[in-house]
């Protein structure tokens, strides 16, 4: 785990959100891209090394919509950068964490993914990311 | 704000979650901080650029025992790195942000710090940081 990643933003509008962030941060959004398998429209803002990325339900079954109903908007999730996605998730369930997905998976900005149960990390939902050549 | 400086996790057990964080990040902290002011002892692990601050409170009233109290273990704040604190701090006023403490405070890690009240921001409690030289 080299640095982070992104940080993962739950909101009820993309729309009203790109906005603010964009005010917040200072530029703006640089990609909105569908992940359909994971019922959400995402939106990437640039930090230096680092992004943030915004995370709108599209069907009220999108792990968003729940997080939204229960949590209302806030911080998602944490993402940190790997090399090797296969072998990190192997140190990592060798060390006792809860791999949510052990093959890792395609996710949005052109990276496979994978996430660890947030009960074996202080509450944090983390997810690593392996950027695909 | 040019780099996701820290994310800051409220924990409840500093010593459980340093061995729980040295294990998923493969590093060991590189620093642990009183801040009294703020009521929390605070731990740091280098992430490449970023970092990843643990927080516990010292007393009940500190704002980490309430956010302990009221949400669990999980992410508390999101910090990102600016040059001069007290221009961006004027900048985010006049762009309609909530400034919790409009005069910037000495905060861990030798920073010059600033908070934005969830309110305005998604619900992140987000924090500027500006190095002390």
């Amino acid at each position: 785990m080299h640095k982070i990643e992104h940080i993962g933003i739950a909101v009820k509008d993309l729309e009203v959100s790109n906005a603010l962030f964009e005010q917040l941060l200072g530029v703006a959004p640089y990609k909105q891209e569908a992940v359909a398998s994971e019922g959400v429209t995402t939106s990437f803002f640039k930090s230096g090394p680092n992004k943030v990325e915004l995370l709108q339900a599209t069907n009220p079954e999108s792990p968003i919509a729940k997080f939204l109903d229960k949590k209302g908007e806030g911080i998602h999730h944490i993402a940190f950068s790997v090399d090797d996605i296969v072998s990190e998730i192997a140190r990592l369930k060798n060390e006792g964490f809860t791999i949510l997905n052990e093959t890792p998976k395609k996710g949005a900005d052109n990276m496979l993914v994978a996430f660890l149960h947030p009960k074996t990390t202080n509450g944090v939902l983390v997810e690593l990311c392996q950027k695909i050549p």
